[in-house]
């Protein structure tokens, strides 16, 4: 093995434990649709399909805890609630993109494939 | 809201579908580890700290049922089987890459945060 160690593969390090943070659909998936700028709660429901508002809700609690995204209330009528991207979040913007944008070029790819029947020997 | 649609965003889409796939720890630490060459199972068992042989197992084969990993069978005693990215599995190194070094530079920053008390309004 020629792989150098790194945090990613300790568990209780802080770079697995990002790593866990944000290695779930919906993280990634919001994290994505945060990307271009601040989105309203009901916005963010509509745009990512098939998340219940209350695991959208679980998703952006966790990612505020965590300082990577955070939350804007404008005291207009009704209130207007928004979620962005924090400045640590902000870090976040190109892997995100690159994972997102790799999904889209290599979807069909990788839901299509067919498993060979044998093992190469 | 200024987003563009994505197909990251549509429940049933082929890019949404490959983001749950890859969008695990295990996954993401697995692919890592894979990304320098071929590692046998046992070594990855030892290099991936917290992951038992069971999980282990489960990740790769799922990843190889998406086309992302390979495993060769080498005529040796005792025989050798070691795992690998496939073509396919070669162009997530990017983004793997791109999210696990984001994971060692910022993640103190984002376990070690503490969330304000109040809210900005």
């Amino acid at each position: 093995m020629s792989l150098r160690p790194g945090t990613v593969f300790l568990a209780d390090c802080p770079a697995r434990l990002a790593i866990e943070i944000i290695s779930t659909k919906w993280a990634v998936v919001t994290l994505f649709a945060l990307s271009e700028g601040p989105v309203r709660h009901g916005d963010l429901v509509e745009l990512i399909g098939g998340v219940s508002r209350k695991v959208l809700t679980q998703t952006l609690r966790r990612l505020q805890e965590h300082g990577l995204v955070d939350r804007k209330v404008y005291a207009e009528a009704p209130p207007r609630v928004e979620y962005g991207l924090t400045e640590l979040g902000q870090t976040l913007k190109e892997p995100i993109v690159a994972l997102t944008t790799w999904a889209r070029v290599n979807g069909e790819a990788v839901t299509g494939f067919q498993e060979d029947s044998g093992e190469r020997v």
